[in-house]
């Protein structure tokens, strides 16, 4: 097992899912690379150190180019918010460091563009993190669409819904709360929720062609914490799109910060000539299952509970009945990531799939201004 | 389509769960009989008579032996409290009157043995309103055992919890609430609530052997309503009990009316060799299934919405989708009675069969008091 | 109680909803009147006088003028295809009848409008038949909004999802398939299930600025089967709309007969700034309910069982925890109907409130032409 | 941070629970020690090493008495069978070492008592892995409880299904099998899975006085995997029990591994006076909860999302809507156990507290033997 050496950008709330994914992988998954978790870098020491400390980082940087150029580090991982995203990227390829950046890829499809670019040119590994793809339920959904189970698909609807800042006295920007901030975060639920939902869209169901949207913010001014002053909010609170694929399927999208009772409800359901699947983030160890071709008198949606050692990564764990979490999907995307280092069939989504998402956002974003139906940028 | 005059004794809430059938259930089945809402018999005129009004009875008695006289009607429909069953059951027997009663057939079985012993030499056609078999997934539920599915059964386990009786000012006795008096009752929740559970599983899975239970008043005093003193409770408020069936298979079994949160959840699961079932009051028209042979990585629990064409009884009312409710069990009954009548194969359950339920609920009653197994008699 | 004598026009489907609401609603509700099944009227004499023996109309009529003629009729109810309605409508308001009229009211919003102008100024008492609004989960959530408890909306979906026209070798047209016909029912799930809940919608959240739409016909042709040609469908199979509501509220509608594994789940929730609600017809009975001010420990979406005597229209049924069904809602829908007449207060939705939602489903299928944003009228 | 040196005897399922608790603890919880993974301990060295480096045990011992010996171990983890327990127990006491032993304490409570005695003489930290209580839902069960919401409790009820061994093909004994082997296992379900259930009954509700009890071996010969000849099954494949508290509530218990449908169904609910709870582990990270102290138009349970930072030991994981697993309850045992070292209040359960579960379970099995209730002996 050979020694891969991690360089982290970010000590945030993604900063400790992914400690957490490098650190743990090799306990549950018998891989050809153990990730070491070699340094952290963050501007502020005085924070980064006590990260370091609680997750076994051996060292602490402050300067994300600094890291890049240690010769003793294999990957650089970007965890930094979003308006960091390309240059951190594209200097990582540049200097033949393996990439992996949290979601969404860039502020825009341009942004993203360049990135790919770069890093195909540097011929690097790379990889997004939208984790959800690793659920099991979420895979396991993926195997039976590719099976042909559900036969012609005609709806695909999804929606993740949030009621975290319904107050008004909420601030925007700094941190933990940069994602209210549109120049920090590109855009509001369309990149940090919708681009979860558009990416799981895109890897099972296929391409979307068209797109009409309309957003809105609620709440139209917050104190940015920042400069201190009360600001105009740049982001969308809520977005909802309606698309077509390029199957033929028609989907309808959602995203809102205002759903009161909703803490992260990211669901999908996919209705099939023979079948329909229903997945939700809020019980994201089932999924809901329903077979037109079962017997008259008995059919039903099946309630399946995806830990038996048949489902996706659940033989890596426990046994039948005991659920993992959220975590877990961090696990899964390593795993599969130094799974797929030097095989024809790297681990997806790379940021070449990543930029296909961002083009829909861009497409979403786009009609919500435009008030029309707009195309989607295609690959 | 011929004519067969009803008389119903009792204008309480199973007066008007009955009345409601009758009335309806020609429009919805094809039978080839209608009753006849031809009398309606309570002591109280003044009570009786609105309630006539308002049902379309076509006139009052207020005594029901004059009732079983009447040569104009048919069928005598015994809604009077537990305790007057057997006196009119046998009257009525003898005057050759079709006999529907409802549940618990008696006081105990002592008392039942004497009903069936003369209904059955008088021949007269018999039925005991336990409506629940009546049920469209109670009854398919049935079905898949009748038809082999489930394989060898190992379990069996029914409750029935409600919560209407926590509070102490509740008086016990009178209008309403008769079924806290033990001396018109007969016994609290064991035959008022198991008495379902009891029946249904008797149907579905066969003879019961032996019985270990365990009852329990919670409020000892109540004041009672018709003497105006506090009086001591002689009903049980929670039993609950252990059982063996003649197929092998164990049961628990429960019933309490002090259970927040639960208004009327009578449930019961059964686990076979090759599937499961399981069903509760509080959405009737579901069935939960699940299937061991169906593949594994889409096995699940289905949730069956009983309301299609091929689900027992739902042709005969919308369409799928669109459930029906707790009255509609009583119709089926009626329906089925109806249909029943003049064949080989009487509807059941007749007063034969609603005795073996009271025998199950004697051993209960006995073993609660001896603290040990107790044999169930068997007819 | 004075008797009010019914004809009604049609013996479908909604002809045995409506028969069994007229007579069974006096068993349940103490009303100023007693519907009298007078006539019911069809084409096909062979057909409709097994309807009546059934129901116990007392005559049959094959022509509809006719009915409206008979001085012993008051109230026309029209249960006949969508294409008939406004011409009905409109005779019956001249002959100084009562009408109640199956959904959607027209076939347009232009016809809508002449029948509201003829009913308005014969001032007849009108009603249409959007019977989901008497679900007493449904009416329980209209008090919650009334009394404030939701705060300002901020969203609303709803969804009528169904899988019963998938197979390509249904066809269109001809008894119990015209709603495949546009020609007779002026369009698909728009007019059929989006109008449910659109209805449900403006009584709930007020009215509908704009709205953007897409629609699909997913089987471009059938055989007719009054031609016995293969022809091209006009209808649309599926629907999906985003909205604005008059309180700044955003909405997403969708509605298809293509989604596997749904009878008739109509669906709908609604944030607000406090509280959201959530409802389905596949489990009619039940309200979920979120209160963001319960305490934060045990805060939760609460699943009430509408059963209690304190619910909507409960009182008048059976007791805490036994479920009504689809039918009742007619029921409900006849008794506010009755107790309505001659007063101040009649009974919603009349046909003006019905015009409304004509309105909206006119926006949406010109929406789904012009591929843009469109301006609902306003009555 | 003070080092905390583990020695840990036994590698099979919970060996790994353990290793993954004790790896990640410090990474989530701010703790005054640091678990080091010193040893691993099993008879079998060519399988306990590649364990040893898959989870970073710095040694393998094959001999536990040599483990105890050594000097540098802090802490003895029992995770070898239950035949066991007590050998090992005693001579770490002896030597000095805090000791965390699996579940069940013993082999029946004889055996416990001197567990106990020598422990508690020797003055060592002690607990037994009754790792359910830890489950956020359920401590915050305790807490409610504890807090006096429920009011009088009237009823328990608990139930712990599987399935996994109703093949006939099954083997008894050997790797993995072991808890088929009534000689290593003590007993059957009981043992296995009814312990977990009483453990949490007893932390929530208090003691208990008297059970009554039914097993049942449904395959009553197995193939044995070590002397691989067909052997008589001593083990209850089935059990369940009456029972009463102290508190004058009544309860019920069952536990079967031939429930099909269900893989690892702990449930257990709560009547009170005020307010039930109702807790299962097939979705451990809700915990439903009803109190009739809500008004009653919107009364209903309310299925709360243990995923809030005020949620027991939430704060430590992620965001509100994101849920942890099984493996977690493990870790915040380790947290718990850590944080009462040198404390007056010691995490429970100790092994006095495990005694108690010990106890119940003799008086089960007595009680399946003598037909009748049985007084359950009292610390």
């Amino acid at each position: 097992m050979k020694k891969l050496n991690v360089g982290l950008i970010g000590y945030g709330f993604m900063g400790r899912t992914h400690s957490n994914a490098f650190r743990k992988v090799n306990n549950f998954f018998d891989l050809p690379y153990q990730p070491v978790l070699k340094a952290v870098c963050a501007r502020d020491e005085q924070k980064a150190r006590p990260f370091a400390t609680k997750w076994g980082w051996e060292s602490v940087e402050t300067d994300w180019r600094r890291l890049i150029e240690r010769p003793d580090i294999d990957l650089i991982d970007i965890c930094s918010p979003n308006n960091t995203h390309a240059e951190i990227a594209i200097a990582a390829a540049k200097a033949g460091k393996m990439i992996m950046c949290e979601k969404p890829l860039s502020m825009d499809g341009k942004e993203g563009e360049q990135m790919v670019k770069v890093i195909e040119k540097a011929k690097v590994p790379n990889m997004v993190w939208y984790n959800y793809r690793r659920v099991p339920a979420v895979t396991l959904a993926k195997q039976l669409i590719d099976e042909g189970r559900l036969g012609r698909i005609f709806h695909y609807r999804a929606k993740f819904l949030q009621d975290w800042t319904i107050s008004k006295d909420l601030p925007q920007g700094g941190a933990g709360l940069w994602r209210l901030d549109v120049k920090v975060a590109g855009s509001g639920v369309t990149g940090d929720l919708l681009a979860h939902c558009i990416d799981t869209a895109l890897w099972l169901n296929g391409s979307i062609d068209t797109v009409n949207a309309m957003t809105e913010t609620f709440i139209k001014k917050r104190k940015h914490t920042l400069t201190g002053k009360v600001e105009k909010v740049g982001i969308d609170d809520a977005c909802a799109f309606l698309a077509r694929f390029s199957n033929g399927s028609l989907a309808t999208f959602e995203s809102t910060r205002y759903a009161r009772g909703h803490k992260a409800l990211y669901t999908f359901e996919i209705n099939g000539e023979h079948a329909s699947i229903f997945w939700d983030l809020h019980d994201l160890h089932r999924l809901q299952y329903f077979d037109h071709r079962d017997e008259g008198r008995v059919r039903g949606w099946r309630s399946i509970h995806v830990t038996d050692s048949d489902h996706p990564y659940m033989a890596n764990w426990w046994v039948p009945g005991l659920q993992i979490g959220y975590e877990h999907t961090f696990v899964h995307q390593v795993a599969d990531f130094l799974n797929g280092l030097g095989t024809k069939k790297p681990a997806s989504p790379t940021f070449r799939d990543a930029l296909e998402t961002q083009y829909v956002c861009d497409a979403v974003l786009k009609s919500a201004k435009t008030n029309r139906w707009e195309k989607v940028s295609q690959i």
